[in-house]
């Protein structure tokens, strides 16, 4: 169903923009895994809204609450359920919105699909959704540290519009990355990605980018052909979040512009283990983890909402014009980097129990 | 589990490129839809090797036996299983490969996870894998089209290498793309598209390139959020063929280049339907259909399988090289053509299902 | 996954006896029904402590609060987060049981399984557990009114250990039945089994019985062959309840004691109805509902927890003795009943939307 | 849906009683498992009809063919499918039953769901059905037999109508019930069994009785609270069965006439190990197995084809009458006994790989 992720550390997510909450249930957590609510908060926080002056100013301390599923400081192997309050809702900002429709938002589609919506503030389309996702992850990460203590998952703003960093994905380092308010990994592009946000916000106008990430030191082994393939549990998990648009694992569309003899990844061994020269193949061969660092990039669209006139239509289908209202993001990626590593950690995780149920470690 | 897709026309693929061949079983298909082999043999003998000289020259026919849920040319409800027997099957011209792993195929990471693999041809990792995917589309499309008999679902070859196809979306007829070998919309890239493809095999090398596809006038409210967002499951559809690497809905990477005020689609009204003036969302918002096209690319990489020398090593991690042999594609795109549309027949006939289980149409 | 039941009505309980609190998450939920606190209050309350003299003193409100997927009064169709508190915890009274395993409880399995527990009051075991069955069940009971506006679901206390009651199914009302607090459907038997309950408790003791149910007029079709026969889904319903030891449709064991002639359910016409003369087939024949009343019958064991004396081991694995404290049910049938009717609930509408997915009503 | 039973070791089943065949497909098998088709011949051998004088004469060898998953005698951890082909298909012996609902058969609801059905032999309703699930259990014994080397499942015939079995579940042998073609554990019921089932076919009646199962040596911590609790799952798998009409685990019924201080089952220290003094828990306590011998009831309704006149109606919905004809099973018991087993073998497979995948081991 639409709302749980995972076949064995399976989620279920919950909570709308405004109203009483947001949350998630995590079924089937091994147990024995040390767990505290701060685990969670300081995933929570990066994704937080109000952490810096180029994201959105609603202020949310999204303090977790963990309600089950742990005693005594340790998972019991029952469902965690973790809750987050909405505090700082302000329902009278979407007025306008309650009849007039956001393009590119949600909103028509919502109320087409169920013929209702939660108009104050985008309900289940708002990005707040993603706080469940977050705190499920800071669980699965710690669950993950202790199958595999070398793996390393990685994420940063590889470009905001047209401004590219330039990154060495072998060599950059996590410290770099939450040195700045961008979350981008190239300490030379922090200004002018920093300048160009500011400028769309001052101008009610957004923009979009591409999210790279990066899986060091991944076991062999996890994705289970043919429909659970990692990259495909991986590209599921990154177009399920809001504002995306595309995926590349590896070599991506870039890959279609060489020949097969150009592409390949030749084996060659290297310390007893099976190493590939290059990667082009983004650390996955057959659907499987080969060992080497898993590569992808996810396309983030410009934030639908914008403070500037835009035609539209009302839920009375009549043309109409709306100006957008309300807190918004005007470049939603500093905030989307904790949100894939997040989604990373849950595929990897859920495959990992997925190929010790089968395959016994 | 991995050879299953879908959560209600669930499909359940299996079956080796060598061995007793390959099928798929088909649970929850709605009852009293007219079927016979022939409706899916139509669609077999279109992703069928040795079906045109850039193809892999594998003979086989590829004829599909319903062995059960059909009663008197009709659905019975009950589960659907369709067998295609392998016949050519030369598992000698793979004796090298016993040992030795293709660069950038699935030999390595097989081994790793399972501790085996069926040398013979690539076992599941082979492109016969699809087969059962295609039988199964082929019964979903007949289903879809009693729901929703003006949906057209037409994929074809935009980009090989660097030979771009010049096409208009809006315009292409499926017949110009049956009409030639390589599938592809424009008449004028036939003829350099099928010079390189031959010129690549002729060389024992490989080439990749782009299919895009386009779903005519879908309903409006088919997807989920959040997990099931409709461009989440055809992301997971696309990215679990073998050989692609990446995925784009609507304006895609390219949509990272524009602002909000330039990316977003006005919504207008046009006879009494709710239209968008553009269509950059690629006619999914908030991870629902909302009526317009529906519009993605998928990346496929160059053919791994190469007939040139290449540096490897073998199950005994030592380095050796190996030089490809048996029958291979040079470019898998022409098949992929009607394998992509029955990722996306199949993903979409899920998705009304899950509509009407949850909405009531 | 092992808290999630449902295939598109699909819920994930969470929470223990002892912590933060017990809860539901319900995902797939139609949209535009009716819903509020209140609904799911009066359910809650049958199935509360403390509602009578026989049952625990445990005093508890059980007040629930919709923390998401309603909005102005109906529901969204995102996810229904259901939250009820844990009030009256008395973790003291289980300091014994911290290191002695209860005899026939859920101590010492869960050890060995997850090699921890939740001590405090059996954790998940407990029938606190319930709590997030009947607030979703409450919900469905809703969507499935409207489905189907005349289907009935009632349940009673059949027997109470030894003491019978004498009822005729088809007209016993459901009135008679909470008009006492055994929650038997017969009003001569009401004062022999509270005498009996009340004895059980000033001896430290406890009984089990039976809970009879029936379904009626439940719509023709319901169920779906052959691991999803409605008979199985029900089984497994009842088998997932504390303190269950069997289940019976329609005839049970005692239909083995008659032949196919005397066995046999003889099919007529009745007002331009398909009609079965008897009901030894308890209203589903080939696992599908046929119209007719569902029937069916659980076994409900003694209360494990009782005050007396046993011989048991603690998690030292040293032999010892055991006494139990706190507070507990003499007996749980009449709080089973509500707990019968949720699962009854929930596995109809999960076979209705079923239904409607695959066969479109 | 409907037709997979297994989170893990997921079995697909399907296939009519008369058509192409009948078979499986088996995700999520472990790889390296020796296998062959003899494997599983076995067990087949065992559900075939024709094998006794006391079951159905319809000659079928249902020879077995694995047409996937396997390779060089191991399982290659890819999906397993089997087919076994119907040969001694009869369907103008049903040629009745094209209009005419046989009573307490699957006849009406079938077509009441679906609108259709097969009525040459009862399709998907017919015991053939169970070909599928024995084929995929002689799988998983093996995978079983692996992880736990010690544990034997044995079913046998407890009962026909009134005649029950005097049995020590403790002492009995697997050898005994298969040296008896009524497949009981008590030499002295063999002939009172066998003549009672044969007068019955002379009379053209049939008769039910309860099959009976113990797993000896079973681990601790099989079965995942709530819903997915050992004997909940137990109790889905029985009830699935074609023809059954009761589940009961440990003391069943019966332990409700019992106080909480006769019931409970007492701990103490044997060898090291935790074990109970009684067994009325049957083996599993909070849904988990604890160790001990895992005991369960199942009781089978009189087959509801028989050979004398019945009132029916047909599909016109006019009253009318019916006598049976064709190859039918007076009594399904002899054959239902490896059923039971394939059911609960499949139960426990599944449990132990989710197990693994949860706790590791």
């Amino acid at each position: 169903m639409s709302n749980c992720f995972g076949q064995i550390f399976r989620i279920s997510t919950w909570g709308e923009s405004h109203g009483g909450g947001i949350g998630v249930v995590i079924d089937g957590c091994p147990p024995r895994i040390p767990l505290s609510e701060k685990d969670i908060q300081h995933d929570l926080d990066r994704r937080r809204p109000g952490q810096s002056e180029i994201v959105t100013p609603r202020d949310e301390s999204d303090s977790c609450e963990i309600l089950s599923g742990v005693f005594e400081g340790q998972t019991l192997g029952s469902p965690i359920a973790i809750l987050v309050r909405n505090n700082d809702q302000r329902p009278s900002s979407y007025n306008e919105m309650k009849d007039k429709y956001r393009p590119s938002h949600a909103d028509y589609t919502y109320d087409a699909k169920y013929g209702t919506r939660a108009w104050h503030g985008g309900g289940r389309a708002s990005a707040r959704e993603t706080i469940g996702r977050v705190a499920a992850a800071a669980v699965a990460k710690k669950v993950l540290a202790e199958l595999y203590p070398e793996l390393e998952i990685i994420a940063w703003v590889q470009s905001v519009k047209d401004i590219e960093a330039n990154v060495n994905p072998a060599t950059l380092s996590k410290q770099v990355i939450e040195s700045n308010i961008v979350r981008t990994a190239d300490p030379n592009a922090v200004e002018p990605m920093t300048a160009l946000i500011k400028k769309m916000r001052s101008e009610g106008n957004s923009i979009g980018g591409v999210v790279q990430c990066i899986v060091r030191q991944p076991p062999v082994g996890l994705g289970s052909p043919v429909f659970g393939k990692l990259e495909a549990t991986l590209a599921q998990a990154m177009l399920s979040l809001p504002a995306t648009k595309g995926f590349e694992i590896g070599s991506g569309f870039a890959g279609t512009q060489l020949t097969g003899a150009e592409h390949n990844d030749a084996f060659h061994m290297e310390d007893d283990k099976v190493r590939t020269t290059t990667n082009r193949s983004g650390g996955i061969q057959g659907g499987i983890s080969n060992g080497e660092n898993i590569e992808f990039k996810v396309a983030f669209k410009p934030t639908a909402t914008i403070m500037t006139e835009q035609k539209t239509v009302d839920n009375n289908h009549q043309d109409t014009e709306l100006k957008g209202r309300g807190r918004h993001d005007p470049c939603v990626l500093p905030r989307a980097v904790p949100i894939v590593e997040a989604m990373t950690t849950l595929t990897l995780l859920d495959h990992a129990l997925q190929h010790r149920a089968q395959c016994g470690i």
